[in-house]
């Protein structure tokens, strides 16, 4: 790879997701030189992708361009490409672009959606992790509309309408939310010649309550709001596999459906050549409270893809991104410290609150031991995703269309700009001529 | 095609471009069953896709939701579907989601790029006609300067960051234009590990002058702005072929480049089954100063695809948006016209100007005698394309965007969102490691 040798460490780190992010730009670049690795040339706010799949928020405003963040910032450079494996010996990244040598590395890499094995489901349902999952659902989930006004086979406009998420937790609980706001207050008016009742949102859980990880008065609310919205929830069911457009749970349950949304869960996305027995939980790397690798101390994991057990949190800090912004900023504080020979304390993570909104004026938030319910909970998850997001223009775009969505339920940002027509294409009916 | 038959005369509209909107918008449904229909769910507002290419506004703000503008009309039907053949002696549409018959046709399916035969052009050239088209060259552009950070081969690093744009109408100028300003004023902090002076942007124009349907003042203006910023522009120069990254011109000149954007020409979009004695230049279909085919007056060509000749327009009326709109407004009150039993008179076109913005304070703009140019041009540039955005919402964030750029030059919207790292993995180059 194209990078000079300077005097100075050199600290590569893969992956410009908030661990990631947040550590390339607080590292100080008069004792490092500091390279960043991302496969997109974008960093993404996950927490907001589900506005994108639901046609609320276009694209450019919940992703920011990483080497923008990186602006004037010396010694520093950014890669976009994809890193396939880590020789921890040689001390190399290779990567799509070549291979490239460490001093120190900072393993950023997230995670990505887990099917727990479930080759059925993988292979036709669809993820909602990324920013092009989100576009690629939208234009199925309007495409789906589109072509259900083409079938006059019952059945075929029943799996056409029938949209199945699985996974309570936040993601899932806010997609569902955003997509019976959109039965209920858009679909309708785009499409005058279709029967709107007849879509159907099914939230399928495992676990005995939704947003397992909230208190269970917060459980109880967002269930009672989606069900408000008309969303069918099912609690402590176990999808076994999704075949010929049918959901099968374990207990013999049936969902019939062109759309399965997959947000049950993630696990650790890690490069190749990590030493198997490090890897604990959910694919995680296990790190000590420095977040460092115990076997390779020049190894540094941060975020989804590490792992700090600890007697608070037994099974690992939990994979928010509160935690993976917080252990990019300690890093790169304490990477700054050892430089000009300070002493450096172990990671804490400070919880700062958990929320979730499921509609208009429909959310639940706890701050440390502050419960908060609908559109008071609803304006401070507002507030606090402005906040967060990266760049001022993006906030000030999203908070138009937020304004523009509340005064009207409406602003425009429906296109189907994935290669989606060739679908219909397929289901061409020349027989039934009007 | 899933579409009731009722007690008032079926008008199929094909393609919701500026004309067809216009026409389905204004069409009274009192009198009319209304049915359009376009490959797309969405109307592209054409004359600023050029700014979604160089990075300078989202797709979503230059794309408006057909079926929101139709919200509330009766009788109004909009299909998703792509148009194969017209059988008119059947009075029949044929199209990907079955047949549809007529009562009155109005054919508004725009133009396409016009490669004038030129295979091997047409083949590795870049459009810039669609939407898609311009997602997919913002990612091309972007792309190349991630891919030759990674490469050592002077050269293929050449034709990574030489742009060619052929065709010195208004698409190309103010792509030409645009691009120079990201080379100028973005890319340099984008990419602080690339010389950028190394960029090179070549316009090439097969006429004697740039903008040939403005006057000459204009033109030279034009000139002066361009190569004011490091454009170097090609008059009389005609493009021959494009093979191994090599454009060739008639003249013997060559032009190193991954990169050519064709903006040289379009030509009428028609579907199958259309008379050929009736298909003039530029594959337009000649109908009378009614709109109307002669040999099937219950057929009209509106729009791009439909060429009115006249004393002052031998050649046909230009192939600009407001040509189309106003066809699209005058059909629709002609046919409501119709339906009460009016008299109605011929299409006139009323020119009302024509602009083109080269970069920021740097504009030409003709309307009526008056000639503008500098800054004035620019903010009327700016008030005329705002007004002619659909949707408030568009027009209140491409304002927030251009005001954002004016002040820093730099809004953010640098995301390569199409599969483009599929071509930086060809290019690995595990020898050279740093």
């Amino acid at each position: 790879m194209n990078i000079p040798r300077i005097d100075l460490p050199r600290v590569v780190i893969l992956g410009a997701g908030f661990a990631g992010l947040q550590m390339a730009r607080r590292l100080n670049p008069r004792h490092y030189q500091i390279v960043l690795i991302d496969q997109n040339n974008f960093h993404t706010f996950q927490p907001l992708i589900y506005q994108v799949a639901s046609a609320g928020l276009e694209p450019d405003s919940v992703a920011y361009p990483i080497r923008k963040t990186l602006h004037g910032k010396r010694n520093t450079f950014f890669r976009m490409a994809t890193v396939s494996c880590v020789d921890f010996e040689r001390r190399v990244v290779e990567t799509t672009i070549g291979d490239l040598e460490y001093d120190k590395l900072v393993i950023a890499t997230g995670a990505s959606n887990n099917f727990f094995g479930n080759t059925a489901v993988e292979t036709n349902a669809l993820p909602m992790k990324s920013l092009t999952d989100a576009l690629d659902l939208r234009s199925k989930i309007l495409g789906n509309f589109e072509q259900a006004l083409n079938t006059r086979d019952l059945n075929r406009r029943e799996e056409l309408m029938n949209f199945v998420i699985v996974g309570g937790g936040a993601t899932g609980v806010e997609l569902a939310g955003a997509l019976a706001e959109l039965k209920n207050k858009i679909l309708p008016k785009d499409f005058p010649d279709l029967d709107l009742r007849q879509m159907r949102i099914d939230l399928i859980e495992a676990g005995p309550r939704l947003l397992g990880n909230m208190a269970e008065n917060s459980s109880t609310m967002a269930f009672d709001y989606l069900r408000e919205l008309g969303v069918h929830v099912w609690l402590e069911t176990f999808v076994e596999t999704y075949e010929n457009k049918q959901v099968i749970t374990k207990d013999g349950g049936n969902f019939k459906t062109d759309t399965l949304i997959w947000a049950a869960g993630v696990k650790g996305n890690l490069p190749d050549g990590i030493d198997a027995s490090k890897i604990g939980r959910g694919n995680r790397v296990v790190v000590d409270p420095f977040c460092q690798l115990e076997s390779h101390p020049e190894v540094y994991v941060i975020g989804d893809s590490g792992m700090i057990v600890s007697e608070v949190y037994p099974a690992g800090l939990p994979m928010l991104a509160s935690v993976a912004m917080q252990q990019g900023k300690y890093l790169a504080k304490s990477f700054n410290k050892v430089a000009v020979g300070k002493s450096i304390e172990p990671f804490t993570y400070v919880d700062k609150g958990t929320m979730a909104t499921i509609g208009r004026n429909k959310a639940v938030a706890e701050i440390s031991k502050l419960k908060l319910q609908g559109i008071l909970a609803w304006a401070v998850w507002m507030l606090v995703h402005l906040m967060l997001l990266v760049g001022f223009r993006n906030r000030v775009v999203v908070l138009i269309n937020w304004a523009w969505n509340y005064v009207n339920y409406n602003n425009g940002l429906r296109l189907i700009v994935r290669p989606y027509v060739n679908h219909l294409a397929d289901r061409r009916e020349p027989e039934l001529m009007a």
